[in-house]
């Protein structure tokens, strides 16, 4: 079967947490050396571990993130500070460990990859085109799902990287918006700033949006959101979670690219995001209102708006201590019996 | 010097940061491989702990916490679900290493030291008495100090354990309020529920914090709240807030009891708790207006309560994150030079 009816596929056969893995750890969360309750959102986290790890010893051992990296059409609108082959070099640092992500990721003891899934060969201009002909839909698919495929790990950290991404992931989420009936849809409630652009910029992005999303009025499918106004990291995304869902596999995501990138996977199915937990909320205020609208409850809010997977990955010691605080610490029986 | 002129003169004579390391730590957060300011909040901590360690190279390689234990004399007024022996009980955890801030310890890559100061030798019963006589006031300053000075560490975090002291805590964050003629003085503003009691549980507790106030109408200089509201642990944990000013190490406060036991320190010297950052805030709602009389921004908001320390230890590899952010990573000139 080629990627895109995987991706279909694996979508309508969704796995379910290990239900008695997690009510075993609440029931023993409750029952830990400490007041019932006092971890709050950290027993809640080590329940959604336990579940889809599917163990009652929850553990977060083999962090791994995966940064998928690519280019965009869109750039050439202006809508960011810094030229496309900014892309590239970052892809470089990722690799020789030189990056924000990778000075984090050794303190969280995780490993990272770096992805090329379409470096200085951008997508369409979703202005005026799809980001992805079908056949790069498949190949991006493809990559997301075999990247994942190959870890060795317990916990999986999304990044992105990709000059003009903020861009796409504005154009997507608030297709999203549009098409799950639910947020608003003006493109000022989704345009931010970035990296950073100033007024004029910001009013460049906006445009931009705005063509995109007058081009697509027609688009609801959640699949075809992502090839006519995702990128091609972001598609990889996309995969990536589903494909860690095959595996029971839980995901931190990171910020507004990665949450866009996945969003229309939830209007395909509701619960299609169950084994993820967005890791942060980052400074662009799009990122709010959409994790607002999945539903979802951030660990992070640190006003971080770096994007390389850096806000997730400085989540993961806390899913790790989340974890440890009820596999590794006694309950009021074990240590007074 | 008795300990308490050593206090009084440490608190006269505070050293100030590095402001040469700092703002060269600054100007270099604003060239790092990534847009200026997209670490936001964690630039600000790379810069605190530049300032602190006098270095320009930022780094958590040695985070030690110390956790203050003792007994209260307020406990007999039923302020908490807990015996008292529940005190010495979670200090022998915290020694075997199986407490829920030593499997976050573990994570985290730091040490705890677990310091008694008077469990099963409770402090007066602070609704009729003055919690600690001169002489034992003494005693926990320079038991306080002596844990800093033996510490070999480059940040530390401060923890503490006792039954009742959630109850002490809101008393010394009135009497602060009070004596600073800044928030709230109402007791029920800053009571709240601390290990999980009942409305019956909560009534008492306003009860004993209310007569403690009323019997300290009188008392406004600082260290004399301390001696008279607070307990042995908080008062020696201000004391280790002081010494780690001494050498110039930043430190981590934890909750409500740990941020009590610090604040009239600041009602002393406006900048006594400089080098100080508050980790986490915790579910405690008096802990939220203390946080934000002291002016302080925390890092974490998880609805935590549990105290030991754990909320500190959380946000630890968050600190080795930021500091990673500034030391670790390249400038764009450094990687494309």
């Amino acid at each position: 079967m080629n990627a895109t009816n995987w991706l279909r596929h694996a979508l309508s056969n969704l796995a379910s947490p290990d239900s008695v893995s997690a009510a075993a750890v609440r029931a023993r969360a409750d029952d830990i050396l400490r007041p019932a309750g006092a971890l709050a959102a950290l027993d809640d986290v080590a329940v959604w571990a336990a579940g889809w790890q599917r163990t009652t010893t929850p553990a977060v051992l083999r962090p791994a993130a995966l940064v998928f990296a690519a280019d965009h059409g869109v750039a050439a609108a202006g809508v960011s500070n810094y030229p496309s082959d900014v892309t590239g070099a970052m892809l470089a640092a990722y690799r020789a460990g030189r990056s924000t992500i990778s000075a984090f990721a050794r303190i969280a003891g995780a490993s990272i990859d770096a992805v090329d899934v379409g470096v200085g060969r951008p997508t369409g201009d979703i202005r005026i085109e799809p980001a992805l002909t079908p056949e790069r839909f498949e190949e991006c698919v493809a990559a997301g799902r075999a990247a994942v495929d190959g870890l060795d790990a317990d916990l999986l950290v999304l990044g992105e990287m990709g000059i003009g991404n903020t861009t796409v992931a504005a154009a997507v989420a608030a297709a999203h918006a549009r098409a799950s009936g639910e947020g608003p849809t003006d493109v000022t409630d989704w345009v931010g700033r970035g990296t950073g652009v100033d007024d004029d910029g910001l009013r460049r992005k906006q445009v931009a949006v705005s063509d995109a999303l007058t081009r697509t009025t027609s688009i609801t499918e959640p699949l075809d959101i992502m090839r006519e106004l995702g990128g091609a990291e972001l598609v990889a995304i996309a995969a990536a979670v589903v494909a860690a869902r095959q595996r029971s596999l839980p995901v931190l995501l990171d910020g507004y690219v990665v949450t866009a990138a996945v969003a229309p996977l939830s209007l395909e199915q509701s619960d299609a995001l169950a084994h993820c937990r967005v890791a942060h909320v980052s400074a662009e205020p799009g990122h709010r209102r959409l994790v607002t609208a999945l539903g979802m409850r951030p660990l992070l809010d640190l006003g971080m708006r770096l994007g390389e997977g850096s806000g997730a990955m400085a989540a993961v010691p806390l899913v790790a201590m989340a974890c440890a605080g009820v596999s590794d610490v006694p309950t009021f029986a074990e240590w007074f019996g």
